[in-house]
């Protein structure tokens, strides 16, 4: 059973390796509550994840260590694992799937692990890993069912006492529950007042459901833009330690999400990958109520693929009506296009695209169908240059 | 004349405004040096300006505050002086170009200044300050050619000398200098032999050119991504302090400073501005000798505008060989696109983008022109993949 003494000790071991990274006070996120962000996006490689793994790889029996290490991910266990293999000086095989990001399977590389790029999704390279642990004698590492691994992520929650041992409430990610298990057990056990919760997707809510049912329930399908947390089935070791610490689990939807990392962005200079940006969701849209308490909000990660950051930040801008995409189907005309853009301009909107379309599907063929995206300062004011568009007798398609 | 005490009493008063930013350590920006970042992008308004604006109006007259100050800024001596202006609870104008992004607009705002939109450019917004300068009698706050203001700045080089007083390089970016007044003085008071070099956008080197010519040059345009340093001219007080303390000024080309802010974005997780970024940038290309050495990079904001900050990163990735963008003109015929996209498929580079365009210009009616843009690894990929191409008789215009 995970203790914090086993934490406490994991910390020591973790001294020269892994960063102490910021605790950053925020005025931002809600303006009712004293908020803090945890930067794990800040550690080496991206995430928490070099935590649980050095601290495993730290623990390994030497004849272990001399056969080396596999284990199986497409994003920041890969990393984590490969640099604290690295730092042991221990051979490590990571299995990705095929698709996985060039990025990922770059950086993996770069800490110098073995990567074997596996053909289909997780499941087929997962598979694989197992199949070469057998073949090769290689120690798997999991990414999350460990007390290890666990004592190792309970580290965050340790830098987070020392720093604010006032604090009164802690979100946290939960994806399989490794991060979560480890800061309850060190924060639960250092100050019993202080209230943990773990935060997961609305299309990701495996240890949310299992908990709820009082056992571990498998989810038939994930779907979000926070990879990192997109877990079908919790550990046994991660659920009993959620049941016995964790005050409760809330779920964010992937606009919350997408507001969230817009947020870190653009107010904080940060990089929050979705899993990452879970906790700030939460506190941003009182899942929980915080008023008046000082909260902590762990960002777990940042590794978001830098090619569909962009695609993040456009849901964000949506989700705040500071993005607005419409369709409007007008007669092909000379000077139609002319007068629509007049009307939105009037209205202090400032256009992003304009695509001017005379073949979609269905439409006339004295008539074109113009997709606009115009940028707005907020939802009211995206309201009103669409009130404006009616108003001039547009049929406007959002 | 600029002191070292001033700098301090500035310290003093910014006590309960400013934070103390991270100094951040990277292993990823130059391989031979020991690197630090000191993040003022991670400071209140997202840059080092609210440290000389808050410095500047604690020292305003009573008469003075009580008529309230007016600045011209479409970035971030804005928010800083907004900023300044509602902690000390004095009035604050603030005259943008009304072409300013809506997001600094809404910044300043949120900061309680009045913001006044001028129709036109930087120069047409700057002339209407002076203009209700004159006619209310508010305290004109300039953005860097004022003691207080630089000794405010100077306070970054304080926390520099604070937390690495061994430091042996500093990188300072430069637009009208006096950020780099303020650094180089509390520095170079404090540890003679730390070199302090200034980085200017190659597109815009006006103090660079002011100093190699002895005297304060005027340069007719300025063109650089990086806004907060486009500067075409130094003030007096910020050349002499150059003249005085700076071992040096290099610059950095477009290329370079987009391939920084990437840099800072996927490795450090940070998001910086051009003008941010320079400093980064000229540590990445050796501007200056400083192999084995100890050296800061000041990333003094992050306020880029989120709509722009995609283009920046595609610029970054196709400066490190990273997204390639090339056009291949073919006949209109079925299946010859699918042999096209073979033929890329089969050396590993991801599509990301192809638009098959028949009426681009001079294009034969039997043909069509097809736009690609593909992922790779790095150069050395992108360059495997273009001659793949190449051999299979593509004619590939980049």
């Amino acid at each position: 059973m995970l203790t914090l003494e086993m934490i406490q000790d994991a910390k020591k071991v973790l001294n020269d390796v892994a960063r102490v990274t910021p605790l950053f006070q925020s005025k931002v996120i809600n303006p009712d509550a004293d908020v803090y962000i945890k930067c794990e996006n800040m550690q080496v490689t991206g995430s928490f994840k070099l935590r649980g793994a050095y601290y495993k790889t730290a623990n390994l029996t030497e004849e272990e260590a001399k056969h080396g290490v596999i284990a199986c991910s497409a994003g920041n266990h890969a990393q984590g694992v490969a640099l604290a293999a690295q730092k042991k000086g221990i051979k490590a095989v990571i299995c990705m799937p095929a698709g996985a990001p060039l990025a990922k399977v770059e950086a993996t590389k770069s800490y110098g692990a073995e990567v074997v790029l596996v053909p289909g999704v997780y499941d087929d390279a997962a598979a694989k890993a197992v199949e070469l642990q057998k073949e090769k004698g290689y120690t798997f590492l999991h990414p999350f069912n460990d007390e290890h691994v666990m004592a190792g992520q309970g580290t965050v929650g340790l830098e987070i006492m020392e720093k604010l041992p006032e604090a009164e409430v802690v979100f946290v990610p939960i994806g399989g529950g490794g991060l979560i298990s480890g800061v309850a057990c060190a924060i639960k056990s250092m100050n019993p007042n202080c209230k943990v919760y773990g935060v997961q997707a609305a299309g990701a809510p495996s240890m949310k459901k299992s908990i709820e049912d009082g056992k571990i329930e498998t989810l038939a399908e994930v779907s979000t833009m926070a990879d990192g947390i997109a877990v079908k089935q919790p550990g046994d070791l991660t659920f009993a330690m959620c049941q016995k610490y964790v005050d409760g689990i809330v779920t964010v939807t992937e606009g919350e999400i997408a507001s969230a990392i817009l947020l870190l962005l653009e107010k904080h200079k940060m990089v929050a990958e979705g899993a990452g940006a879970v906790s700030v969701a939460a506190a941003m849209t009182n899942k929980v109520d915080i008023a008046g308490k000082k909260v902590v909000c762990v960002v777990s990660g940042g590794n978001v693929d830098i090619n569909i950051l962009d695609r993040i930040i456009d849901k964000g801008l949506q989700e705040n009506g500071r993005l607005t995409e419409f369709s409007v189907t007008m007669a092909d005309k000379p000077g139609q296009l002319l007068q629509l853009i007049q009307v939105i301009a009037e209205t202090g909107a400032n256009i992003f695209e304009v695509v001017h379309n005379r073949i979609a599907n269905g439409v006339a063929v004295s008539n074109v169908v113009v997709d606009v995206v115009v940028e707005t300062r907020n939802e009211a004011h995206s309201e009103e240059m669409l009130a404006a568009l009616k108003s001039k007798g547009y049929a406007v398609k959002l």
